[in-house]
């Protein structure tokens, strides 16, 4: 059995800031083979979003085929660390560094739990960038498992899904998240003369008001209600007696599986058109909403949860994107980890009584999976 | 008799951009001290908006008061000119340079006009901060006017008010002018907790999309509408899954008689605080509307036109302000001069004819206001 507090520590000694490559694929490279795991590492992509280093490993030949999904890329640590960001040391019962709950804690006890397990198929999707851009990340790997016909019939994630207590909360979906960009054009003037001038903000202004009043749903069964943000507005106009030629707005909307990131862009469109009719309006689509309905797949996490931890986890969709949206398309998936309270602060950490849980979770996963 | 054009030539060969001191002052006080008039020139102010020189003529001891308001700053030049912004020279019946008609050549006429007659009390009031920010001239120069007991009964701004024609417009008031802030405060936080956050854009959208309804006035005999211009937004949120912690608009409102500053700021704010109880509005009045209501300024000014052009001027308030803003304080103000084409352009120009009928006109205007 492999200890995951001494594996998790050997990840978060290598100082390794999106996008990860070389070190820290070596301890787990140098973990897994021992274990049995064919381990695929492959580079893939260039600058500026690359290049991006992946390891795809897998193990046995049952029917049943689990696939755990991470990354060990990290963000920058950011200043005023009590120690150093990449120490992993242990302070009274939390192990520290940045990473240790984001998520190289997880992936650790994944790789420990499958150490005292033979049971089916098991494969690990571990990507070098998830923090970053992900433009060569977790979809080159699931290129890479297409081009070998590796599919699995469920999927885990390892984000860190728990809030107060290990346990409290698995995610069965993700929103969907869409950046739109509204241009008003106009034509500059004198404000002392604003008839031969067209001032682009009224219109602008009219757009966002309408936009502001636009209920995209209520909700459904399993998330919150679809939301609009306005996110900037940008003029950029430092002369007090000037009329603006243009004028910008952009927006965030996270939604709900009620909507699709195209429909949307075309619908904030067109009531920017409607008030301007020479509004440019571009989108892009960060990441389709996917919602696992809870069913075999849920039921065997939470059992999971239940008997290591005595907690009855919430199933949620709430919260940012994950590389959760991509696998998606690939089979069932969902999403449990450590507690996400630390994670991208200073002084990240987790403690190791919940390291360990979490690998009795897991390791109760992959028996429920494939037994 | 002084030759406008000489004059003219003489100032514009000074390269003086606002704020003007010295030279271009020594041009003006030694064509001025010969035809009789005491010269009183003082320098006045401290950086950033001074040291700034000031030139006060008077001549004669007649009981009617002409005073001439004008100034010798110019803006820069810019790019871009066929010649020197500063040759001054005559090609093509055009004399040009940076100042031929805002308003160099305007007090060129003045003053040759002004050495054709010798009726009642004459005053010339220079400023050589007029295109700057203003803080040490004409202010400074009814304060000298005041110390002295200076009182002019009828004045005469030199601003290039005429627009196709020289005659066709004189300025018997101007639009007061105030700048407005707002700044709507909230709180940072996450796109995908908004709950966790408190985006002060919607506030500012309803603060606006209020405002663009505000009809101030409807015009009045002698103004047009008052007019609100929404001149910038400002978030300055370069995230794009980040709510931002404020948000900021400024206003320009060019008002008419109706209205004074302070009022509009207050209701600005009224509308402002109404939407987002944390609003911060704050402003600043650049001039308050005046007008001096046709009568016999006016009607000697027409009358002088007429005589020397054939051209019955229309009597206006629309543009920008000017400084006679100020002097509206003191006595009924109008203002006329050249063409404003050209003003602020490259190729600034005055047609020498032009600028000949203008010294016509304005010793028609010294003649009738003083006989």
């Amino acid at each position: 059995m492999i200890d995951p507090v001494t594996l998790a520590q050997a990840l978060l000694r290598v100082d390794n800031v999106t996008p990860a490559r070389g070190a820290v694929f070596d301890v787990l490279e140098a973990a897994l083979v021992p274990l049995g795991f064919a381990v695929d590492r492959f580079v893939v992509g260039d600058a500026p979003d690359g290049p991006v280093e992946n390891l795809l490993a897998t193990r046995g030949t049952g029917t049943r085929h689990l696939a755990f999904a991470g990354h060990v890329d990290v963000v920058p640590p950011g200043e005023g660390w009590t120690g150093s960001p990449w120490s992993g040391e242990v302070r009274g019962g939390l192990l520290y560094g940045r990473g240790a709950v984001d998520m190289k804690g997880a992936v650790a006890a994944f790789i420990a739990a499958a150490s005292g397990s033979d049971a089916g198929t098991l494969s690990l999707i571990i990507t070098g960038d998830e923090e970053g851009p992900a433009t060569y990340g977790t979809v080159a790997l699931m290129e890479r498992m297409a081009a070998r016909g590796i599919v699995p019939d469920l999927c885990l994630v390892g984000e860190p899904t728990s809030t107060a207590r290990l346990g409290d909360m698995v995610k069965i979906g993700r929103r969907g998240s869409v950046n739109i960009w509204i241009d008003v054009p106009g034509r500059q003037g004198h404000v002392a003369y604003p008839h031969l001038a067209d001032n682009p903000i009224p219109r602008l202004i009219a757009i966002l008001a309408e936009i502001e009043t636009v209920m995209l749903d209520k909700g459904t069964d399993w998330f919150q209600p679809s939301n609009i943000e306005v996110t900037d507005i940008a003029v950029g106009n430092p002369a007090h007696n000037v009329i603006p030629a243009k004028a910008s707005a952009r927006l965030s909307i996270r939604f709900n599986d009620r909507h699709r990131g195209a429909d949307l862009i075309a619908r904030i469109r067109t009531i920017a058109e409607r008030h301007a009719p020479g509004a440019v309006v571009t989108g892009k689509v960060s990441g389709e909403a996917f919602l696992t309905e809870p069913g075999a797949l849920s039921a065997l996490l939470s059992d999971a949860i239940i008997a290591a931890t005595g907690i009855t986890p919430e199933l949620s969709t709430t919260g940012g994107t994950s590389d959760a949206r991509f696998l998606s398309k690939l089979c069932p998936v969902v999403e449990f980890g450590l507690i996400n309270a630390t994670m991208h602060k200073v002084d990240e950490a987790v403690a190791v009584e919940d390291l360990l849980a979490l690998t009795d979770i897991y390791a109760g996963v992959i028996d429920r999976a494939l037994r």
